[in-house]
């Protein structure tokens, strides 16, 4: 099926016209749908399960036989599917992850592997010459898993993570090393920090995913240009009172730590909703009282705060905001709060010449998009660190993901795979 | 050491005159505390650990040796120490509690004992006559342990607990039967049944007790007759809301049930506030979020509000004023709150002949009183069933209990001791 890049070109095709196949589309996303299905209608398809693992053989079982594709699992179990491999020149990339959260829906992730699927499906049978190799990749463990590692694949491939930190790493449910795990995948642990990509290996990576929010349902557009990847900022507060009697403790001496902690998470939600944006958002996710009785006042509550945007500033500007209410808290209710920065990921910008490529299919093609930050974390927020990386969104129907009822509609999907495969078109013509 | 009525109602002391030996007071207050002393300070003797055990031998020991007690232990393990045995009448009883919660104080409950002893100790060596039988009673397992039974040996003498229900019970953590800690403290499971009290067996039982809160040291006084009992009234709400992406999802389009927890708090505070009633208190002391992870909104929040205040109509409409916010809450939020009731204990009012002689008993002392709801339950809640109770309260420094600062002035101790007497004394020649 492989065909060389000089007996391509001399094809000649008008590539301006190619169009994807929305019903082949369909009938993969349905056929990768049913490895993990579970009887709520999600999917159970963590990193390690055996669903992972039959999704895996599935779908470079189809690399293989429909695409021709030559496969490479590298250490991180990251599937690798090329074509025009002769090319000299850097290996162009799309995709995303096959992997699942528990009970989660059939698109995230998965969606952006069927339509890599589908564009080298297209350039094969169509025959199309590109200078450029193709590849599809499915990182491994991108959602949070029973091994806490999320993003495993693209960090590994990114070299952000060191391999000597997670050799005591294991799945805490079944307490399956992470070692042993990806050697069931294909990878390897000894060889893990081989999958760190070569500088100059790549020279561009593209991910479609669906948007999991509500904006493009908002504007009733299909797709939106991702410009950067959300920041993420989280402290955790400690709110120090008295734990006391709850009978014999008059209202007016209590130290409560758990109404200092309301009065608090009221506040932090008007700090954001005063930013009047939708790309700055904040939420209390995590929160324990102690020691948690029903006749003893909370002495001390704990909580984690998380504030996501794609700027660092207006990050820095509502953590301000934040210090003068709870000073306030403080002294009326004679309680402290302790706070500790957990994590501060700046955002990060996708690639200028990616983005302005989707832009111009885009517009060849009469659609109207917006541009958005994506709110939450990619594969590609990681491949940014080694090539250019570019992500499209499409709309999410009421904006429902990481649960069975995620869906995105047929005609959006069909318009992503169109403007995907422009985009690799003529990220092929522009790169070297 | 045992005297007979005859021979005492020959003796003509004049009781007003009587007084308590506070060194003796003092002293025992300290051998007691010896037992599960910490290393806080604190005091952990808990029904069934080695300390409580420890602390009934001591506590036996001291009723034969220094005072000629009778002594029984019932079914369940309820220490009765008895004097002037001969007479036909009902028994008056004085007590409370030896057990401590983790890492308690020194007043709570031991208080109640250590006065009670010195009654019986001055009643014995003035060699006064009485007309009624007078007994020391300690309850079994008065606070809350590791069985999950608090106020076990007041309500088993009450029969307010079946022993059938209690065949599987065991401690939590060290998986000890209750019928094998029962057997070591003296008791019997077998018989349980039979520590119910026979009708007309007391007369009378007083408890003198901590108040454990401020009431009385913002008046600036040292004793407070109680009136009643408080009821408690608890109610689990479940707040339901969705739970979603903390990225990906709109501030304006969360339906977080933290955020509604957070009101809700913060709205039943303050309409316990508005009552502005020290004897109306609520406390939300126990709460959950799910699925409790950072980068998850909060889908539903489970809590447990309670309120206590010795009128029912009180409770009730303080309960009633919660459904209005609740509906708003409901309709702003999206979400929506399930309630149950948990608990609607009424308040118990205790009697008004013991009221009344204490109150006799403090204005022939020329001391100032307060007259109290208590906010806590006690060993004389469930006595009120089956006998004419009463309680005195002593002032708490601070407020403090339930921890090693737990403190009471002994100028307030002795002049509690020196109203019980009198009080006993009173009772004594009243009741038939």
């Amino acid at each position: 099926m492989r065909i060389s890049g000089e007996k391509r070109n001399n094809m000649n095709h008008s590539t301006a016209n190619l169009v994807v196949n929305t019903k082949r589309i369909q009938d993969r996303l349905e056929a990768l749908s049913q490895f993990g299905r579970n009887s709520n209608g999600g999917i159970d398809r963590s990193f390690g399960s055996t669903a992972d693992l039959a999704a895996r053989e599935h779908l470079i079982s189809l690399l293989k036989t429909e695409i021709g594709a030559a496969i490479d699992v590298d250490p991180a179990a990251n599937i690798w599917a090329k074509i025009n491999t002769d090319s000299e020149l850097p290996t162009i990339a799309i995709g995303s992850h096959h992997d699942t959260v528990q009970n989660g829906g059939r698109y995230d992730g998965a969606l952006g592997i069927i339509l890599a699927m589908e564009i080298l499906s297209v350039i094969q049978e169509q025959q199309i010459g590109l200078r450029h190799p193709l590849a599809l990749v499915s990182f491994t463990a991108e959602e949070p898993n029973p091994f806490n590692l999320s993003t495993l694949g693209s960090r590994m491939a990114a070299g952000k993570l060191d391999p000597a930190k997670l050799r005591e790493v294991e799945d805490t449910i079944h307490h399956i090393p992470l070692a042993t795990a990806l050697a069931k995948a294909g990878g390897s642990f000894e060889k893990l920090g081989e999958a760190k990509l070569l500088p100059n290996l790549l020279s561009a990576f593209m991910e479609c995913h669906i948007e999991q929010g509500k904006r493009l349902e908002n504007k009733g557009l299909s797709l939106a240009v991702v410009s950067g990847i959300t920041g993420i900022y989280r402290e955790t507060i400690q709110i120090c009172g008295e734990a006391n009697h709850a009978g014999t403790t008059l209202m007016q001496d209590r130290h409560d730590a758990l109404l200092a902690a309301s009065e608090f998470c009221l506040v932090f939600e008007k700090i954001l909703k005063d930013t009047k944006r939708d790309d700055v958002v904040g939420t209390i996710g995590h929160l324990e009282i102690f020691p948690n009785a029903v006749n003893i006042i909370p002495g001390e509550t704990v909580l984690t705060m998380e504030v996501r945007t794609l700027e660092g500033d207006v990050t820095k500007a509502v953590v301000e905001c934040l210090a003068a209410p709870i000073a306030v808290i403080e002294k009326k209710r004679g309680v402290h709060f302790i706070r500790r920065v957990l994590l501060d990921q700046a955002g990060v910008a996708l690639d200028k010449i990616v983005i302005d490529k989707m832009a111009q299919a885009m517009m060849e093609m009469s659609e109207p998009y917006l541009t958005l930050a994506s709110m939450a974390g990619h594969d590609a927020t990681h491949l940014a660190s080694v090539t250019r990386s570019g992500m499209l969104f499409v709309r999410s129907i009421d904006g429902k993901s990481h649960c069975p009822k995620e869906n995105s509609m047929l005609e959006d999907i069909e318009k992503a795979g169109n403007v995907l495969l422009q985009t690799i078109l003529l990220l092929d013509k522009e790169l070297e």
